[in-house]
């Protein structure tokens, strides 16, 4: 059934270092092979995993004798760049870093940056709903992805959605699929809206902090005064170091670490009023691109520090910030552990970082962390996903304020789109409906 | 059952000329009051219409013996504005102007802004992710919606999303209830993410064209140049004949019609150098708030000018608006007939409104009109739903564009979230899957 498709062995490794042990690895070249493919594991009951880069964070990419799918190695390529309508056509293994290349050279620009965009497809980041540090003023891919070919678990090909501004043709399909971490079926291409380059100056502003309460502070005065900051990110001290260890980075130690916020020029004198009585800096240009692109380093930084490192991605709102600060200092404290915070600051989104030398508490402080955004009103994750790594707290976020009824809703979807349950089983929102039924 | 809840006999006809006819008009004063509603209509097997003002353009409304739950009678509160997260808080029944009163006073925005929001209310608006002339840049509900409330087909009161600018908890359902036309439960409450009032200065320039695709190569070359208009309309001679007949506006009389484009202070002299060699003039502040809202009307003041008038809501891609205009014009005149144009021209969407003395071909030529969308790459709608008039024309669409599996998932959904099929039965998908399995 699969002859003419490329297949090797082989074991592979995502970027928090979970163990992916494949049945064996297909490299499909392009949608006719994919669809074979589905149709093999359909029949032979064997779960598909579709890999990009493997730059996942929540253990999306799991599987012991699944078909992994890698996209990457055929089905890389830019389909089209229309620049009359405004978007980009690509196939689903396209590096999003050579894809940025190619818009920035026709004028045009795709606003959601994740961190790993140097490493990390589009298919990929479509099937997580990705996010990064222009979220704050742009949203995630799931503001961003205007249709997609999709090959069903059924094995028929099909395209969700229109690449249309506006379109009223249905129910909305395309957001379903974005973010669906693999669950409902293999994408294949994507439409992605684009803009053309902001033409205004910015400014990227370096301010020394107090501590990261004082930083939430500012955020809040930030939104108090209706600033919209194209960047709001804060780094702490021990981030810092990190990255003046192993990367060079020569950032200034400041004790209370650091927050960044690009505006633009005629939000400059306002921000400047608000950090009255702060040390700070103003950089733009090559400069302060420079300084932007050792922020989203962090996480690899921060990483070489610890043994073990979960990577947290709690989401609170922006005026819940400071309980939220004030509940993390609360866990270290108790398990005398450094939770060094990486932030997306300016729109609520935390990534505390819980490193470890003893993993065996792990997943207590994990959840106590997630739990936190949960009782804040907030979610247990803004842009990494679910993967097997939350599902649990998934279930109790989902009860707790929305209803068991939108999880059976959610289940319902999976069983109605992919019965057969080979799309990436046993995570996600299938999992976390089970460990719910459970209990 | 219903002791208590206020009920009242009655007919009604919306925007359109649908018309109406309950079993009984309930109005609900609470989320309780709409579950017992549901209830009943379950249990006793009776369709539910939800009423908000009536504006629907698609007949969404239309029922024989259904129950029609006005919710803008008693579910009408702004609950909240909050100037730190950004989002506002309404009950379903709230009208969308005084919402966007109150945001004003307190320097925040909603962009979505429908003609009919003078009238319309917020749900409506949801259930249709409406749009309006700010489409062009901002997108329509669907993308300003974060949250919901709302009453399942089972009773059950639910929670759909959070209202946070970035959430992963689980399978995006907020965009499947947003534009879901009331059939897969009642919409209690709406969170709309807010913004701050544009500080900018922008311009609004009256070009007065030689046609329609003299028109769309304005739009191509604003495109072309990267120019992001804040809004570009276009209504030709009729249309304007109709504003100044019925509503004295005063607009010269241009043969090949009026195009006004807004453009903050800094896209001016580009947009002055496409202009080159046309007839224009440059209005700001108040002169272009008036032009802007005697636009909105353009509708109301057609509907006057004929016996009949069918409303159309095609959008076809930029590039291809000019072939769509051709196209047009050739229906013209094969039927003898006049559309005048209304177009939110600067994303591709037209509203050419079939004028009839005798509407027995009004729906070939409805279709005609729709089928030209469908062959350009387009859809039959943008903005105004398909409600039971587009049913048969959403189905060709699917099936053509996205594949007959997606109109199965989209049935597979309703059947999943309205097993009872008691939420404004028989239109919009269902309807649309049902006529298709027929053929």
């Amino acid at each position: 059934m699969l002859e003419g498709i490329e297949i090797s062995e082989g074991e592979r490794e995502d970027f928090l270092g979970f163990k992916i042990k494949p049945k064996f690895i297909a490299y499909p070249k392009d949608e006719e092979e994919v669809v074979r493919i589905v149709n093999y594991a359909r029949e032979t009951k064997t779960p598909i995993v579709v890999w990009g880069a493997g730059t996942s964070l929540s253990g999306h990419l799991t599987c012991e004798g699944c078909i992994l799918v890698d996209v990457s190695k055929y089905m890389n390529k830019i389909l089209e760049i229309n620049d009359i309508d405004w978007y980009a056509r690509v196939q689903a293994g396209v590096n999003l870093d050579s894809l940025n290349k190619k818009l920035e050279e026709k004028g045009f620009f795709f606003p959601p940056d994740p961190a790993s965009s140097f490493l990390c497809t589009v298919g990929g980041a479509t099937a997580n709903s990705s996010g990064g540090m222009r979220g704050v003023k742009y949203g995630t891919f799931r503001d961003w992805v205007l249709a997609l070919k999709v090959v069903l678990p059924n094995g028929k090909i099909v395209k969700i959605g229109e690449p249309l501004m506006k379109n009223r043709g249905g129910y909305d399909l395309v957001h379903l699929f974005v973010g669906s971490e693999g669950t409902l079926g293999v994408i294949t291409e994507i439409w992605l809206r684009i803009i053309p380059l902001p033409k205004r100056k910015t400014y990227t502003v370096l301010a020394y902090m107090n501590s990261l309460e004082d930083t939430a502070e500012v955020i809040r005065e930030l939104r108090r005064r209706k600033i919209m900051p194209e960047i709001a990110e804060y780094i702490d001290l021990e981030v810092i170091e990190a990255l003046n260890k192993y990367l060079n980075a020569n950032l200034k130690e400041s004790e209370g670490g650091l927050l960044i916020i690009s505006v633009e020029e005629d939000y400059l004198d306002e921000l400047r009023s608000i950090l009255k009585g702060k040390e700070y800096e103003i950089t733009e240009g090559e400069e302060a691109e420079k300084i932007l692109s050792i922020r989203a380093q962090s996480a690899v930084a921060l990483r070489a520090e610890s043994k073990y490192m979960f990577v947290e991605d709690i989401i609170v709102p922006v005026s819940k910030l400071i309980e939220a600060i004030k509940r993390l200092k609360e866990i270290e404290r108790k398990y005398n552990i450094k939770m060094p915070v990486i932030s997306h600051i300016g729109d609520g989104n935390l990534h505390p970082n819980i490193m470890l030398d003893d993993p065996s508490k792990a997943e207590t402080i994990f959840e106590e962390v997630a739990r936190l955004a949960i009782d804040l009103d907030g979610s247990i994750s803004a842009e990494h996903g679910i993967g097997v790594q939350k599902a649990k707290l998934l279930a109790e976020q989902i009860v707790k304020h929305n209803g068991e009824d939108v999880l059976k809703i959610m289940k319902g979807i999976k069983d109605l789109i992919d019965p057969y349950d080979i799309m990436n089983p046993n995570k996600y929102v299938e999992l976390a409906y089970k460990l719910w039924e459970k209990k």
